[in-house]
C-alpha cells in the first residue's frame, strides 16, 4: 500500500512522495490511508506505519486485550474509552444521549443545561440497558464453526454454522458478566469467539448542553466544517468483587486495565492520527458485479421507489392535516434515506467505483488456478439468482416495512404460528425476549396510521408487483390481491373497509391470543395474513439456503482477493463487522469540488459565525461570552492563534465509528471521532482518498470547555490534565 | 486610503504590507480597494493605482469620452464594451438575453442551441428597444441645475431642480441620435450634463448556448464558485452617415472611436485588475441614522412582512390548486426578496456596519465647524420626520404593489384624473408613452389574480394599519376600511363581492374611458379609488416636499464627510448613480466563513462536476467532450494546467456592472463582470474587503468555446486573436 498525498494537500512529512503525487504517478492506485485493520495485522504493516509518522512499536497494537487497545471499549451503538484509572469513558454526546435523556426532566433539564457531577455520589445511573463492553478475549474458532459445515451446502451449511456459532456462545457465556459472539472475518474465512466485560452500570459523569454537544444537528450532520463539541464522560462501575454488576449504590468504580492519555497539545495539518474502534459494516470486497448491482440498480430503484412513496404521503397530506401529522415521522425517514441512497450513488460514481472495482476484478481472475474457478463461478451463479428476484424483494420488503395495519396482521399471524415452537427453535424476532418489542410496535400503529395513507402505498408498491415478469411474482399475493390494477383496487377496499385492526383493543387481545399459539379471531386482514405468510416462510427459508451458499462461497473470492492484493504489495483487511479495528492517516485539509478548499481545523470563529439563536444554532451565552473574550489559555492552538474547535482526518471510518479515540503518533488521545463527511458517504462500498474524511473532536476542545467554561477541574485532574 | 491584504490571502505583490496586514496593523481601516471611482478622480488616486499595479497611466483613465474608457458603453440594462473596430460590443448573455430570446423560435431554439453568425449578412436583428450607449459628453452643471433652487426649500427645491434638469435634457437632446439625461454626484451637490450616443440597431452575433451561458441559473447565482460562460457578442450598426439610425437593412457597422484588445494570457490569484462600467445604485455615505434604520428597522420589517405575505399564500394554495397556480410568480418574487432581505442583513450584522459607520460619524463631527451643524441638524429631522411614517408608507405601498384589483383601480382613477392635463404635466407613468404598459398591467392581471388570496393579502397589511398609532394612519383608509377588523373584513366582502373589475374587458372599457379623462362607471372598487387616490397624491407632494429638503441638506453632510476622509487620507467617490465608474483591485480568494476557502478561479472540472443532465446543470455535449479531451491548446492556465472558466475579484461593483469589462495592468481585456458573491449581498451600504467580491467570465474560456468547442475563427481574428 502507497500513502500518495494528493498533490493540493499540504503535508507536513515525505515530500519526495508528494512530489511523485503531483505527478500523478500514483493516482492510478491511489488507496491512501485505506484500511480498518485487524490489531493482529498491524505489526505486518509496520513499515507503512511507522513512515506515515507512527512512533510507536507497532507491534503493541496487535492484541486488542493489552493496552492501548483494550481501553478501547464498545459503547451503547459506539465506541469509547477509558480516560482514568477509576473508569472514566469518554464517548460521544450522541452515543450517551440516552443516558442523558434518562435523567433529564422539565425541573432539571439535562439535555439542554449539561450537567456536572461535583462528586461521585453526584454521578447520575444511566438507564439499565445501557451497556459498556470490554473485549477480553479474541481467539480464532474457525475449525469449531465450520467443523460440521464442511461438505455440505445451502440450508445445510447455513443451519450448521449458525448451529455451531450458538453453541460456542452459549458455553463462553457460562462464565458470569461476560458476553459472547462469534465475528465472521473475510465473508466465511474465519471465524472468531469474542468475550466482553458487559458492564452494566455505567453513571453519567460529564455532558456539555445540547447547543454545544450537538450544535448544528440534522443541518450540520455530514457537513464539514463542523463546530460541536460532541462528547460526554460516564463512569462504568463494578460490583465489590471487581465483576460486573447491575448498578447499585454499594458498587465500586472500574479498575480498567489501561486507559488513555489526553495530549497535552492539538494535532496540525498533516500531522500523523490514528483511530480505535467498533465500525459496523462495509462491503469493500464485494464482487464487481456486486458492485455494478448497487450502482446500475439497487441505488436508483432505492430512489425511484422512495419517490414514490415520498410523493404518496405528501400527496395525501395535501389535503388532509392529519394526515400530515400521522405520517410526518415516516416521511422524514423516507426522504433521508432517500438522500443518503443518492448520495452514496452520487458518490460511487464521481469515483467511477464500478469501472475500477471491474478492471481491478479482471486483473484478479487472470491469477486464479483454473481448478479455483469453478467456486468463483458458482458464486457468480447464487448472485444472480438473488438478483433476478431484486425486485420482487425489494417491494415485498417495503410492503411490510412501510405499512402499519398489514405489518400487524402479518407480524401476529407469524406469532401465532412461532408460538408453537419451543422458544429456542422460533425465528428471531418471535422468540420470548422479542415480546415486549412487538407488542410495543402494535400500540405505535395509532400514532402512524391512516387508512388511505396505508392503502395508497400500498397500490402504489402492489401495483408495481403486478407489474414483475410472472417468474418474480408470487402467487399468494396475486391470489390475495388480484391481477389487474382494478382487482387490486376492489381488494384493498375490501380489505381496509372491514377490518377491525385499526382499534388498539383489538390489536392486543390478539396479541395476547397469539402469542399463545391460539387461533386468532375473524378479520380481513388477518385472512390475508393468513394466506401471505406462508409464502413469507417459503421466500425466507429460500433466502437462507442461498446464504449459505454464500457463506461457503466468497471464501474462495476471498483468498483469490488476498492473493492479489500481495501481488499488488497490499495486505487484505477485513470487511468491517463490529469487531475493533484500527485505522491510521493523517490530519488532510478536503477539497470537495472545483475550488473549494476545506481547512483540517476549525476554530470557535465558526460558532459564531454559524449562531443564530434558534436551535440547532443556539450557542449558550456563556460559551459565546467565553469566546469572545478569548481567554483560551494552554488549549489555544499556537499556530492559529485560537480555540480550535473540530479536525478532520482522512481515517477509515464507518457508522460504529462513532466515539472512537483518535490517536497522535505518541499514542496519546486527540480527539473524540464524531461524523463523516457527505462526499464519503459511499466510502461503505469504495475508499476514495480524495473524498473520504473522518470528522472529530478536538480535544484541547474539550479540555477548554471544561477549564473554561463549564468547569470541572477536578475531572481534568483525574485525566492527568 | 490604504491596500491593505486581508492575512490569509496569497498576494504576489506587496509582501511588507502583508506582513503588517498579518499583524493586524491595518485592519482597523481595511477599506481594501473600496471605491466606484468618477473617471476625473482616477489622476488623484494615481500613486495607490500604480502601488495596486497598474501598468498604464492614470492620467489617461480621467476621460471617460476618450481611450481606453470610451470603449465602455451601457448596452440594455447592463454595461458592455467595443471589442473590435467594427463595432462587435461584448457583454453579458443575460444581459444581451432579450436580443437572443427575440431571435429564437420553437424551429431555430436560439437560447438552447446558442447561435453563430456566418458572416455580416446572417447577424439577426436585436428587438427595436434595445439600446447601446456610448457616452461622449460628461459636463458639470450645478450652477445651471441649482442655479433657480438656491434660496428656496422644500417643494421648491425640488421643483426647481428638476424644471432646471428637464430644461437641460430637452436643449441637449435636439441634436439627433442623442440621449441626455442629469446626473446628481454626492447627493445633489454636484450635477453633470450626460451626452450619449444612442444606437439603436444591433445584431446578434455570437451567443453560447444557455447551457452554457447561464449554466446553474438560480441555483448558482451568488454562489461562487461558478462555472458559467455569461457573454454574448453584439454589433452596432449605424446609418451611412455614421449617425445613430433605426435599424436598416443599409446600415453599415459602426467605428468606435477605439476598442478594448482581450489580453493573450489571463491573470493569477494576486494579480491586478481593473473595472469599468456603470453600476446602478449604492447607499455607502448615507449618515449613521440611515445605517441604523436600515439593519435595525427596515430590513427586519421588510423579512417581517415579507414573511406574512409568504404565509397567506402558501396558506391559500394549500388547499386551491388554481390560486397555487396564479400565485407561483408573485410567491416566487416574495421569497427572492425576502431572501435578498435577509441576506443583506445578514451582511450588514456580520461587517458591524452600524456601529463602524456610527464611530466613523462620531468622529467626523469632530470636526465640524460650529456654523456647518445647522444644516445636519436639518437633515437628522427631515429623516426623522420620513422614519416617524416608515410603517404607514411601507403598508400603503405594498397593499398596492402586491394586489392586482386594487391597483388596476387606483391606476384607474389615476389615469382619469392626469388625463385632464397636458401630457407633460402629468405625473410620470401616467403620460402617452406609458400608456402601452398601463394596458399591459391591466391585461395581466386574469393570469395573476384570486378575490380569495387578494382579500387575504389585504386583510394582513390592513390590519397591520389598523394597528398603527394614529398619527401614522390615513383618514382616507380608515373611512374606506374601517377601524377594526370586523369593519375590515366587512368592507373587503363587500368590495370584493361586488366588483366587476375582475373581468378583462370591463377593466379594458374602464382604461379607454380613464385615458380620455371620461368619469368612470359605478363599481365599488373604483369608488373606493376615488376616496384614496386623493390621500395617495398627498402623501406624494408630502414625499416630493421631503425629497427637495433632503437634495438641498445632504450636500452639507458630504462636504463634511469629504474633509473627513480627506484627513484620513482617504478620497471620497460618489455613491453609484447609473454613471460610468472605474474600480481597481485583485484577484483574490474567498475565506466566506471558518475552515472554508474558495480559490479564485475556476476550471472545467467544475462543469463536469456539476453536470447532472438536468437544467440548469445539463452542459452540452459538445462542451462536455472538448473537456473530456483535454484540447485546451494557449488558452489553459500555465500553472492549473487546464481551462479556466470563471474567476473572482475584490473589484467594488454593483448592480447595472453586469458586462463590465475587467482589464489587466496593461489595459487589455481579461474578464467580463456577471455576479457577485451571496456574502456581499451587502456591499450595496457597506463594502466589507474580508466578503466583497466580484465574478467575472475569464476571456480564456470565451476564447476556448469560439475556437475549439463552437468555434467562430472569424471573429477571433477580428478581435484580434
Amino acid at each position: 500500500m502507497t500513502n500518495a498525498t494528493p498533490a493540493t494537500s499540504r503535508p507536513r512529512r515525505r515530500p519526495a512522495l508528494v512530489a511523485l503525487a503531483c505527478l500523478g504517478v500514483l493516482a492510478a492506485h491511489a488507496h491512501a490511508d485505506e484500511g480498518m485493520w485487524m490489531p493482529s495485522q498491524l505489526p505486518q504493516i509496520a513499515a507503512q506505519l511507522r513512515e506515515a509518522g507512527y512512533a510507536g512499536d507497532p507491534a503493541s497494537l496487535a492484541d486488542l486485550t493489552t493496552a492501548p487497545l483494550d481501553a478501547v471499549v464498545r459503547a451503547g451503538g459506539g465506541t469509547g474509552a477509558f480516560v482514568s484509572g477509576d473508569g472514566l469513558v469518554l464517548t460521544n454526546h450522541h452515543v450517551a444521549f440516552g443516558v442523558i435523556q434518562y435523567n433529564s426532566t422539565p425541573e432539571r433539564n439535562l439535555i439542554d443545561n449539561g450537567f456536572i457531577a461535583g462528586d461521585r455520589s453526584g454521578e447520575l445511573a444511566a438507564n439499565p440497558d445501557f451497556r459498556v463492553l470490554v473485549t477480553v478475549g479474541f481467539d480464532r474458532v474457525t475449525d469449531q464453526v465450520l467443523g460440521a459445515a464442511r461438505g455440505t451446502s445451502g440450508r445445510a451449511y447455513f443451519d450448521a454454522v449458525d448451529a455451531a456459532g450458538k453453541r460456542i456462545v452459549s458455553e463462553c457465556e457460562r462464565e458470569a458478566g461476560v458476553r459472547c459472539s462469534i465475528a465472521n472475518m473475510y465473508s466465511g474465512t474465519d471465524f472468531y469467539r469474542i468475550r466482553q466485560l458487559e458492564l452494566r452500570d455505567l453513571r453519567l459523569v460529564y455532558a456539555p448542553p445540547r447547543a454545544i454537544g450537538n450544535f448544528g444537528d440534522e443541518i450540520d450532520n455530514f457537513m464539514w466544517p463542523r463546530h460541536t463539541g460532541d462528547f460526554t464522560l460516564l463512569r462504568a462501575y463494578v460490583g465489590k468483587d471487581g465483576k460486573p454488576a447491575a448498578h447499585s449504590p454499594d458498587n465500586v468504580p472500574y479498575q480498567p486495565p489501561s486507559h488513555l492519555q489526553v495530549a497535552s497539545d492539538g494535532p496540525r495539518e498533516g500531522d500523523f492520527a490514528m483511530l480505535a474502534g467498533y465500525p459496523g459494516i462495509t462491503y469493500r470486497h464485494r464482487t464487481a458485479a456486486e458492485f455494478a448491482e448497487q450502482v446500475e440498480w439497487t441505488l436508483p430503484a432505492r430512489v425511484d421507489v422512495f419517490d414514490a412513496l415520498i410523493g404518496v404521503i405528501e400527496q395525501a397530506g395535501r389535503d388532509n392535516a392529519q394526515a400530515r401529522t400521522l405520517y410526518a415521522s415516516q416521511l422524514q425517514s423516507l426522504k433521508n434515506n432517500r438522500k443518503r441512497a443518492a448520495g452514496e450513488l452520487e458518490g460511487l460514481r464521481r469515483s467511477d467505483a464500478v469501472r475500477q472495482r471491474g478492471a481491478d476484478e479482471v486483473a484478479m481472475l487472470q491469477h486464479v488456478a483454473r481448478d479455483k474457478r469453478g467456486d468463483l463461478q458458482a458464486l457468480d451463479q447464487v448472485l444472480a439468482q438473488a438478483s433476478a428476484m431484486r425486485e420482487r424483494d425489494q417491494l415485498l420488503g417495503l410492503a411490510t416495512a412501510q405499512t402499519q395495519l398489514l405489518r400487524a396482521a402479518l407480524q401476529l399471524e407469524r406469532l401465532r404460528i412461532e408460538a408453537a415452537k419451543p422458544d429456542a427453535q422460533r425465528e428471531s424476532g418471535y422468540q420470548a425476549r422479542d415480546l415486549a418489542l412487538v407488542e410495543g410496535t402494535l400500540k405505535q400503529v395509532q400514532r402512524r396510521y391512516d387508512p388511505q395513507v396505508e392503502k395508497a402505498l400500498l397500490r402504489t408498491l402492489l401495483r408495481r408487483h403486478l407489474a414483475l415478469p410472472a417468474a418474480q411474482r408470487v402467487a399468494e399475493f396475486d391470489a390475495a390481491f388480484g391481477r389487474t390494477p382494478a382487482e387490486l383496487e376492489t381488494a384493498l377496499d375490501a380489505l381496509y373497509a372491514g377490518t377491525a385492526l385499526g382499534d388498539e383493543a383489538v390489536r392486543l387481545a390478539l396479541f395476547a391470543a397469539a402469542r399463545e399459539g391460539r387461533p386468532l379471531q375473524a378479520d380481513p386482514l388477518l385472512a390475508l395474513a393468513a394466506q401471505l405468510v406462508p409464502a413469507q416462510m417459503r421466500l425466507e427459508d429460500e433466502r437462507k439456503a442461498r446464504d449459505g451458499e454464500l457463506l461457503r462461497l466468497r471464501p474462495a473470492y476471498m483468498a483469490e482477493l488476498a492473493a492479489w492484493r500481495a501481488r499488488q504489495g497490499r495486505p487484505l483487511y477485513p470487511d468491517a463487522n463490529g469487531t475493533l479495528r484500527v485505522s491510521y492517516g493523517r490530519l488532510e485539509r478536503l477539497q470537495p469540488r472545483d475550488a473549494v478548499t476545506y481547512a483540517p481545523v476549525t476554530t470557535v470563529a465558526g460558532i459564531t459565525q454559524k449562531h443564530t439563536g434558534q436551535a440547532p444554532f443556539d450557542a449558550p451565552s456563556p460559551l459565546l461570552e467565553a469566546i469572545a473574550k478569548g481567554d483560551f489559555g494552554g488549549t489555544a492552538d499556537p499556530a492559529l492563534g485560537t480555540q480550535t474547535v473540530n479536525f478532520l482526518t482522512n481515517l477509515d471510518t464507518t457508522g460504529g465509528n462513532s466515539g472512537s479515540p483518535v490517536l497522535n503518533a505518541r499514542g496519546e488521545l486527540i480527539g473524540l471521532n464524531f461524523d463523516s463527511n457527505w462526499e464519503a458517504v459511499s466510502a461503505s462500498w469504495w475508499f476514495d482518498p480524495r473524498y473520504k474524511r473522518a470528522v472529530h473532536v478536538d480535544m484541547r476542545y474539550m479540555r477548554w470547555l471544561m477549564e473554561k467554561v463549564y468547569p470541572a477541574p477536578h475531572l481534568l485532574r483525574e485525566m492527568g490534565l
